[in-house]
């Protein structure tokens, strides 16, 4: 029998998944269209919804987070303050054509350097709600989020553009000029880190991608590696800089484990976190609902 | 009568100078074409030079610097090592096609970021031989320069992309979505630098261009300037940590306003450099090698 159906429902990604009675996954969808190509459609995001779980509907409550609550979503909701847990989000759940949509989080709404999430905090409430405890976060992608959970809350965030800014860089700066495409190599990642955590300087650090190729001590096919790594090195010596506590990597494949030599580099033990923490995040604010 | 011919030229600019005995400047040609397309030109580096410069040349002797002697340059020359002064330049001119070569500064070339400059030194040394003194200098620009002087010797550099990377970040990122022309603000450019100054973490505080943005605390017309001064900002504070003594931005117009007033949102008196310092450089390292 079907408790719940929940969505993560992102810029560029659409999963869902079908829930018991005890919050296990009795079926799963992934591979949808995310918000960008689903507004696009005839029909728009209801039949986005509807050709990909149209079977489940009607069986239970649907509950949804990510992007599909930002402006270029389905309904647009206002971002709650911090601190942020479970219960404070299903308080405020907005119900709108029949789903029960989480907002996002707003962090230093005020202050000088506002931020803003839509979605991670759902899969930091599954980490919280599976027992993983407090600590620090990264959400690695385009832009990453570094968070921090104390006492079962959300309590800060800052967005990292590192993805989308190496993109940028390699692209369409003089850096890509030498680059060509390789195996991928560790080792000139792990160079980059270690080159990457130095001072902070990333703007007066980053012309070395190019110095030490056009001198021959890097490769061609290792300068992607080398500024991935000066990036990423930067960005994880930034985020760790006051860390006290445990370190967990909510994220998949290539990227996760990117991450996580660059902590190991760095000397800090990170954690990957098990897949599944959207899932266990929409199920725990449903259950705090009383939705399922 | 004519002492000495003087050419600056660069990847996008050629300057000449036509000195008398004093090294004093009878006449001067701006606007030729930077290397980029003067190679591309039938005839080339020396066509280039003769459409510009053709009636003086066979007068007196002729000095060049700047990215002219890199590989893409008329002839390429090898990087002299750090300390640097005019008097070692003058030791390794390379006579080529009749033309006196000023070579370039290579920093740290063995260590984990080495660097490179063509063209930045001789104007350094025109700063130092009209008795400018040692201290920190700032060459702002695509790539920027940030160079140090001791005894009257060039002895530490390294180049900071912001130049470059502020155009991958508006034109390439997310970060220009928002960006609407305006008419120029000091304001928001003071706010840049102001937050750029923080920490050091630039990856996760360029975000803020478009929070505040969306936030309406930052009109669409105001966003490049604060991103131009956040960028700005990081370089000044990082490239400042451990300046002592006197700074001095060698450059023009608005960039290097721009630049004095970041250092001075930072509380440091930087002084703009006359212009001409790269005649006055070649000048002097033409004396010093007693072509003059």
């Amino acid at each position: 029998m079907t408790a719940l159906i929940g969505i993560d429902w992102g810029t560029t990604s659409f999963r869902a998944w079908r829930m018991g009675a005890g919050g296990e996954v009795l079926d799963r969808v992934g591979d949808g269209p995310g918000i960008l190509a689903a507004a696009g459609l005839p029909g728009g995001f209801r039949q986005a919804m509807q050709d990909r779980i149209g079977s489940w509907l009607g069986t239970a409550p649907v509950i949804a987070s990510g992007m599909i609550t930002s402006r270029n979503g389905w309904i647009e909701t206002a971002y709650l303050p911090l601190p942020l847990d479970a219960a404070a989000l299903a308080a405020n759940l907005t119900l709108h054509e029949g789903i029960h949509f989480v907002t996002g989080a707003v962090s230093d709404p005020d202050g000088p350097a506002p931020d803003v999430m839509r979605g991670e905090e759902t899969e930091i409430i599954g980490h919280l709600s599976g027992g993983g405890g407090d600590g620090l976060f990264v959400l690695p992608g385009t832009h990453s989020k570094w968070a921090r959970a104390e006492g079962g809350a959300l309590t800060g965030f800052r967005t990292v553009m590192t993805g989308e800014v190496f993109g940028a860089l390699r692209d369409h700066t003089i850096l890509g000029r030498l680059i060509q495409p390789g195996p991928g190599s560790e080792d000139a990642f792990r160079r980059g880190v270690e080159a990457g955590r130095q001072d902070g300087a990333l703007l007066g650090r980053i012309f070395s991608a190019r110095t030490l190729a056009l001198m021959d001590r890097l490769a061609p096919d290792q300068v992607a590696d080398y500024l991935s790594g000066l990036l990423i090195g930067d960005e994880v010596a930034q985020g760790t800089r006051d860390a006290g506590g445990s370190v967990t990597i909510i994220g998949r494949g290539d990227l996760a484990l990117r991450y996580q030599t660059a902590f190991a580099v760095l000397g800090i033990a990170a954690r990957i976190a098990p897949p599944g923490m959207a899932q266990r995040g929409l199920w725990e604010i449903a259950r705090m609902g009383k939705l399922a």
